[in-house]
């Protein structure tokens, strides 16, 4: 999916929000667990409750991979129920060594063929770059997480600017706003105005909305731009809104909630 | 398995010597592509021939996750026919938020139970901290990567030292030299020797011999302590020594060659 079909997607739902997919076993509606791939079926009601008002699915792959080959089929199946037209994002962290990173894209490009994957910098160019070489595919490299541990490293000064700054600079040369995005967390609105000053045109995956946090309306406020150019992210805050037989219906809820306050933006 | 087992491992078997499983299906002898699992074919064979001069496996898990549900299945069968008594790796490169990182330390230690995991550091301690919970299991936690692109960040100056020192002293502090090694590249000398100044007890995986240029001996000489102290990979150099019928012995004769350097050390 390029840019210009990302951005219409974004206006016509009126929406910047991407639902993270972080399916975990421990954690869905007890009454799914009977059924032959619960974990499919959780996120197919997850999908048809909230296709209409998201403009991206966030597979977060850790959770999957947890449960072996099953989980692979899992999201295999589940990759494929994403309806044309949303932007889907393996975000599975991603980078090695050139050699090896090009097995990743081609796992998460070609043998899972999602549009986007995360992907880890702190190797690199050689790590970066064999993302970038697929016609209407992206990669989304970590500057700014979301997390505690963030403050450890992303913001350690490094010469006349912190790491994640020099991060964003450095990667920002080695593809285009056609090709690269950054994941930039929702919990702080200085940085965020930093990199979108830094990075004018550049799509942000921003998580850290919900049970991390951050503010929806900081955010917009702060990084919106003319294509959206912001993929807003909620995993639990909208996929265990409810734990009985009506999960899917509070989805729907919590994510048109969402989708309703970003709407005044765009 | 813990560290005085290791230990005793390199010097009963008088090696250092890592064999990297980087195993792909461009690359194996052609013969093996109308076996049931070529790679599994591959890998049992390789290791039959090197396991007596081998004290680790790493298992590059983005060369399986590139086959698919087909890939993980082979890794399973190769990680389940290492002979007990060898460390193997799962050189996977993961790390992400708290509760995401629980999750890949589920599946490269529970699921897929390896010894330990490749973890990167950039999103700071609660990323690495949750691989570091289990008895007898280890983090091998990025330092300074042979690749080209280490330069682009790891080799920055982050204040009085440069960034992979940074966070070679500060991921130290969450664990101890029990369950936490560090990846050091053996392309440079210099750094090899600082690290064994800075982290005098920790196990080094050092990639870089062979197909990347580093030099054993100066390994050897830098960064050995009295534990050993060092896992020295060589992944292409010996499991892609032959490309015919005969590469198993190939590979064997490639390994014993690095042993035999090595033993004079031990």
């Amino acid at each position: 999916m390029n840019k210009k079909q990302l951005t219409e997607s974004i206006f016509a739902k009126k929406s910047l929000l991407c639902v993270g997919l972080d399916t975990d076993l421990t954690k869905i509606p007890r009454h799914l667990l009977s059924e032959p791939d619960p974990t499919f079926s959780f996120n197919k009601a997850i999908i048809d409750a909230t296709k209409d008002v998201t403009i991206a699915y966030k597979i977060n792959t850790a959770f999957y991979e947890a449960q072996g080959v099953k989980g692979w089929i899992s999201l295999e199946k589940t990759l494929n129920y994403i309806p044309e037209g949303i932007f889907t994002i393996a975000d599975a962290k991603r980078g090695d060594i050139g050699n090896t990173s090009e097995q990743y894209a081609r796992t998460f490009f070609h043998t899972y063929p999602f549009h986007s994957i995360t992907v880890a910098p702190y190797m690199g160019s050689d790590s970066v770059k064999p993302f970038l070489q697929f016609e209407g595919k992206w990669a989304i490299v970590l500057g700014l997480t979301s997390n505690a541990g963030s403050c450890d490293f992303q913001m350690q000064q490094c010469g006349s600017e912190v790491l994640y700054q020099r991060v964003l600079r450095t990667v920002a040369t080695w593809g285009t706003p056609d090709n690269l995005m950054f994941v930039i967390g929702a919990t702080r609105k200085e940085p965020l105005r930093e990199v979108r000053a830094m990075l004018p045109e550049h799509f942000l995956l921003v998580p850290g909305i919900g049970a991390q946090g951050g503010d929806l309306n900081m955010v917009c406020r702060t990084a919106l731009n003319s294509d959206g150019g912001l993929m807003i992210n909620v995993s639990r805050g909208i996929i265990y809104a409810g734990n009985d037989e009506h999960f899917a219906e509070k989805a729907y809820s919590e994510a048109t909630k969402y989708q309703k306050d970003m709407s005044t933006y765009l």
